[in-house]
C-alpha cells in the first residue's frame, strides 16, 4: 500500500498566490467591466520586456543547437563556467565577496533553491523563519515534517517565527532559544525593508557561535538604491562559514518566465553529522544537484550572461529605475491618504498598514472591489502580517499611475 | 548546530556519470593522442542539431517576450495549457489512453521529476526497483531515507531489488513480498529492453492488488520500432489507478540541453495516509510543483509543443531514425565479435555482455585504453549489471561506424 506524505495534510488551503488567483478569477468571471479594468500589483510578477541582450544572446544560442559542431546536449548539473564567473567576477569581486566560480551553482529559480536546499539538511534542525515571510520557507518545512500543525493564525509548531514589525524595523531580534537555520531576506519581500552591515553581522556572529545556518534570500538585492546597505551577506565578516545565499535574474533582468537563478555555497561552510562530527556542505548540495536536477537550458544560461553585458548592465538598470519610478507613485498615493507605508524605496515591493481594525484579507476584497487591483494580503506571509498589505511596484508606468490614482480616490 | 541529512553519506563515491567524466578526464589528460580520438558512447546524450521546428518556435517565443504587450513572466507551475493540450491530444489520445490536460505536469527534466516524486510519499514506504537500473532512481531514495547501507556490490539495503537477466527478458517476475512503490522503465534503460502488453497488465494487476504505485519511466517511447509493444503504462486497463507516468523530450526531441519533460498523475490514482485512509495523489504533487517549482521557461515550453507540428514531428522522426541507424551498426559490431547483445531495436541503448569473467569497469578501462571509446560499465546500474555493459546510440554516424570498426578490432 502506497503511503503520502502526511505533512502535506498540514498546509493551509492553498500557496498564498494561487488562493488570490482563486478570489481574482471569481470575481471576474462575475464582472466583465471591473474584469477589464483590474491591475494586478498582487504577485511579484515583472511585466516589462525581456532586455534585448538577453535576448540576443539566447537567440544565438538556439542558434548554435541548430549546427551538430556547436551543438550542446546535458551541461554540467551545477551550471556552465561562463556563467558561474561572470558571477563570480561581476557580482561578488566588486563587492569585495571572495566567492569562488564553483561555489555558485547555477539553477533555474530561486524558489527551488531555497526549498531543495532542505534536502541536505536532517530532519533534527530548529528553524527560524522571519514573520511575515515569502510562504515558500515556510511551506517546504512544513512539507519535510519540519513542523506541527497550523493554528488558527496560519502559525505552524515548531518553528521559530521572528517577528517583523515596524518597531525593530522589519529585522528581527536574535532569538533566546538555539535555532539551526535561520531565513533571512533582505532587501526583504514582502516588507521592503532592509538590514544594516551591523544587524547582518550581528546574525551572522549569532550563526557562528551557534554553529546555525543562515539561508540569506538576496533576490531583490538590485533594488538597493541608498548606499551603505549590505548587498550580499557575504559582505559580513565570517559569512563564509554560516551562510548560503540565494540569488535569481527574475527581477534583476526579467527572467520570471525564463527560468534562472542561482545559489552560492561556500567551501569553507560545515555542519554536523548527529555524532558531532563537522562535515562540509558544498560536497553534499553538488551531489544533491547531480542527482535530481540536470542543469539549466543552454540558452537561458547565455541570456543570463548576457545581462553582464555593457549594454545588458544598462538595460538592467533602466528595469530596476522603472519599477521603482512606480514605487515611489505607490508610496506617495498611500501617504497622500494617511496609511502607514514601508518599503519601496530599495525595494520594489511597498508594505503598508490597514486602517486600524481592518483584516489583511478584508482589504484584499477591498481593493479587488472597490478599486479593481489586486494587492497582497498580509497575512499571507504569516501571522505578523495580518493589518498589513503589500502593493507590488512590477507594472507599467500607466498602471502604476491609476494605482495610484485609485488608492487616493478610496474610501478611507 | 545545523544538522546534514546523513543519508548523503551512504552513497556510493560517485554518481555513475560523474564518475566517468572523472576516469575519462585523467586519462585524456595524460595521453593527447587518444584524446583527440575519443569517441563517447557513454552517457546517453543526443549529438544531433535541435529540429528546426523547435528552434524557430523557441526564437518566436524569445521574440514575444521583447515585447511587453506580448511578455510573459510566471507561468502555471504546472506548464502552460498550449503544450499540457498538445500532449493529451498528440502523445495520448492517439494511443486510446483517456489522460487529460490536467493530468500532465511540465517540468525542466524527468531527472528530477523521478526524484520529486519522492516529497510526496511518506517514509514508510517498500521500494521495488529493477536491477540494473537508472541510478537516479536508487540515490534519490537513498538521500530520503528509504535505505540502509550500501553493500559492496553496490546494493542498498532495504530496498526490494528486481533482478533483470536474459533469463527473464530483463521483466522481472513480481515480486514474493509487499512493495509499495514499484520503478519500471521501458523501453529499458540500460537493458535497451521493452516489456509486451501482458507483462505490463500483469504489473499493474500485482499493483492494484496491493495498492501499490508504478513510477513508469517511458523516456524512451519514440524508440519503439516494433508492432505490439506497449508505449505508454495507461495503454494497460486499470493503470490509472495504479501509475504515474514520466516522458521526456530529452531523447525524443534532442532537448538535453533545452530541458523539457512531463509527468503524468491521473486523478483516480489514490494513496494511503497511516490511518488507511486514501487520498487523491493529484492535488498533492500539484501542491508540491506550485510551492517547490515556477515551471518551464516559456521559450522551452513552445519549443516543446513545436515538436507536435507536422514539420516537428517529421524532424523528430528523422532523429530517431539516424540513432537507431547507429544502434544497428553497433549490434552488429558486438556480434560480429561473438559478444551476447540485447536492445538496440527498440531503444538507443545496446546492452552486452562482457566476455566470461571479465568485469564491467575493467571493460570500461579496456574500451577507453584500447579504442579510446567511452561505453558505460554495467555495474554503474546495479549489482545485476555487473558483466554487460551498455553503448549508447547516440552519435553522429561517422562516430557511430568508426565505434563499430574499433569494437571489430579490439582483442576479444
Amino acid at each position: 500500500m502506497a503511503y503520502l506524505n502526511e505533512n502535506y495534510f498540514k498546509l493551509k488551503a492553498g500557496y498564498l498566490f494561487p488562493e488570490i488567483a482563486r478570489r481574482v478569477a471569481t470575481f471576474t468571471s462575475d464582472n466583465k467591466e471591473a474584469a477589464a479594468r483590474l491591475i494586478r500589483c498582487g504577485i511579484g510578477d515583472v511585466t516589462e520586456a525581456l532586455p534585448a541582450a538577453a535576448r540576443t544572446a539566447m537567440k544565438a544560442a538556439v542558434d548554435e543547437l541548430g549546427d551538430r559542431t556547436t551543438f550542446r546536449g546535458y551541461g554540467p548539473e551545477q551550471g556552465y563556467s561562463f556563467l558561474r564567473e561572470a558571477l563570480a567576477n561581476e557580482v561578488y569581486a566588486p563587492l569585495g565577496c571572495d566567492i569562488a566560480h564553483d561555489e555558485i551553482f547555477i539553477s533555474d529559480g530561486s524558489k527551488c533553491d531555497t526549498g531543495n536546499i532542505l534536502d541536505i539538511f536532517g530532519p533534527k534542525n530548529r528553524i527560524a523563519i522571519t514573520d511575515p515571510v515569502y510562504p515558500v520557507y515556510v511551506d517546504t518545512n512544513v512539507m519535510c515534517g519540519h513542523t506541527g500543525e497550523a493554528d488558527d493564525t496560519g502559525s505552524y509548531g515548531g518553528l521559530v517565527y521572528l517577528p517583523c514589525l515596524p518597531s525593530n524595523g522589519f529585522v528581527p531580534a536574535l532569538p533566546l532559544e538555539k535555532v539551526d537555520l535561520i531565513y533571512l531576506c533582505y532587501p526583504n519581500n514582502p516588507t521592503g525593508a532592509t538590514a544594516t552591515y551591523e544587524q547582518l553581522s550581528a546574525w551572522v556572529h549569532f550563526a557562528r557561535e551557534n554553529q546555525a545556518i543562515i539561508l540569506f534570500d538576496a533576490a531583490y538585492e538590485a533594488y538597493i538604491t541608498e548606499p551603505g546597505v549590505p548587498r550580499s551577506i557575504f559582505e559580513i565578516e565570517g559569512a563564509r562559514d554560516c551562510a548560503i545565499e540565494f540569488r535569481s535574474f527574475s527581477k534583476h533582468g526579467g527572467f520570471t518566465g525564463v527560468r534562472c537563478a542561482y545559489t552560492v555555497v561556500p567551501k569553507d561552510l560545515m555542519a554536523s553529522s548527529a555524532d558531532g562530527k563537522r562535515h562540509r556542505v558544498h560536497p553534499l548540495w553538488s551531489r544533491r544537484q547531480s542527482t535530481k536536477f540536470n542543469g539549466v537550458s543552454y540558452p537561458v544560461q547565455r541570456a543570463a550572461q548576457a545581462l553582464f553585458s555593457p549594454e545588458g548592465k544598462k538595460e538592467v538598470a533602466d528595469l530596476i529605475t522603472h519599477y521603482l519610478g512606480n514605487a515611489t507613485l505607490l508610496r506617495e498615493a498611500c501617504l497622500a491618504v494617511d496609511l502607514q507605508v514601508f518599503g519601496g524605496v530599495n525595494a520594489p515591493y511597498i508594505w503598508v498598514k490597514c486602517p486600524d481594525g481592518v483584516k489583511s484579507w478584508d482589504m484584499f476584497d477591498r481593493f479587488l472591489h472597490e478599486a479593481n487591483v489586486v494587492i497582497t494580503p498580509g497575512a499571507g506571509f504569516g501571522a505578523a502580517g495580518e493589518g498589513y498589505f503589500r502593493i507590488s511596484a512590477f507594472n507599467s508606468r500607466a498602471n502604476a499611475e491609476e494605482t495610484a490614482r485609485r488608492i487616493r480616490s478610496m474610501k478611507w
